[in-house]
């Protein structure tokens, strides 16, 4: 059996039930904190992380740890721990830190299982929301236990895009962004993961983003690919733990290959 | 006197009541059509409109008609009328359309009060997310029935600061917001009204638009206002019926003029 086996249907059961679990430890921890008084510090890159990003992630890390000794684990404030193991976890506690700490509903938890370096469970929830969307590569994904779908948008005319910010692009890449978007029936701005779980529902249909890391996009990928969308990096390859930040998504395979086709200019 | 005369605590309760009537009205044609198939038109700017900013227009006017006949009245799909009364409504039914037919829950309803040209009450309801502003003008702004207040923020260099969008800027404009924004600690994009709510409540720090119509503005003044914020056009004067629609919103007046002073160059 190949490592990047799909996983079996008490995988699946098993893997989701403990994700699950631990999404809504999360929420527990992340939520009654959410427009509270926080401390922010800098990270390197200038970017902001508070106690709630580190609480989350080292109570997921000891979850996950305690349940699966085996598995590699990757994560945003603490790092990666053997990520050449069959099954590794990834896991972003708060994305979209800046929407945390100015009181914008937009953040969420990530959670990603990869067999064999493959994206197979992915969780995108958004505690402030209550909404949750769980992707099973070559299954389904739900959202709030409802199986959802991406649109059926083929053409880029007709696409609504969305990406967070122009900010996250270099010039160069802004350029090949801002000739895509302006073909797109329209662009529009914010929302960091949600935009996902916005495809993945069917209600926006395409999101062009850069400078991601791999536990921002992970968790997505199950969720967007298993509503029936297509997500890759901007060259069209399958995003795994090396690729670099630049994602693609789509709802159909039709809309992607524009996609693809327009950002190579 | 005059007719710009504050409202008295009569007044104030009634036209209260009143609004808050009809905001609960208007959420219940709404929120049920929200994630729902919607038909989408395209008005003259190719700005899209659907059947519900235009059932919950209709509805809007008709009410305060009835309860208001000799007051004027303000709207984004109707036009004007009596626009010279002493008593002005001004409604946008959904502000923010791109978000509300993409899913996306950052849509509001404003709805405004204006004696003598001057905006004295202000709600901003955002159904998807069941939050509520409601200003009044020298007394004070309550969110979902308890007082907030703008954050204590002086300090660009200090601020959060939100735009809708850079495509609702000139390129003179956006090279002054461009170089407002990069001087704050953080800028960030999305929301259409929203922002400004989280101006009110002291999450955020500021709010620099531009391309924005009376209606999207006029409800949020008091709002913003009576949180303790200053909110004026891009030259530092007071918003009414006629002002152009480039906005600034801040937390204090300090940080205001800092704002004032950056976009001038």
């Amino acid at each position: 059996m190949p490592s990047h086996a799909p996983l079996s249907a008490a995988e699946r059961a098993e893997f989701e039930a403990f994700a699950t679990g631990i999404a809504n430890n999360a929420r527990a921890l992340s939520l009654p904190r959410f427009r509270r008084p926080v401390d922010v510090s800098h990270k390197g890159d200038m970017s902001p992380v508070t106690a709630v990003d580190r609480g989350v992630e080292s109570m997921l890390r000891e979850r996950i740890e305690q349940a699966w000794p085996g598995h590699g684990l990757l994560g945003e404030e603490y790092g990666a721990s053997h990520v050449d193991a069959e099954f590794v976890w990834s896991i972003d506690p708060i994305d979209g830190t800046r929407s945390f700490i100015s009181g914008w509903p937009l953040w969420g938890t990530l959670i990603a299982l990869l067999r064999g370096g493959t994206p197979v469970l992915g969780i995108l929830d958004m505690p402030a929301l209550d909404e949750r969307w769980v992707g099973h590569v070559g299954v389904s994904t739900e959202m709030n236990g409802r199986p959802c779908h991406a649109s059926a948008c083929e053409a880029l005319g007709e696409a609504t895009l969305y990406t967070t910010t122009p900010d996250m692009f270099t010039p160069a890449e802004w350029e090949a962004f801002d000739r895509t978007s302006r073909a797109a029936y329209t662009r529009r701005f914010g929302g960091d993961c949600y935009g996902y779980g916005m495809l993945a529902s069917g209600h926006i249909d395409a999101v062009i983003e850069a400078n991601l890391m791999p536990y921002d996009y992970l968790a997505i990928t199950p969720v967007v690919q298993a509503a029936g969308g297509v997500m890759t990096d901007w060259e069209g390859r399958p995003l795994g733990m090396a690729s670099g930040g630049r994602v693609v998504a789509a709802a159909t395979p039709a809309l992607h290959a524009a996609l693809i086709a327009s950002l190579k200019g």
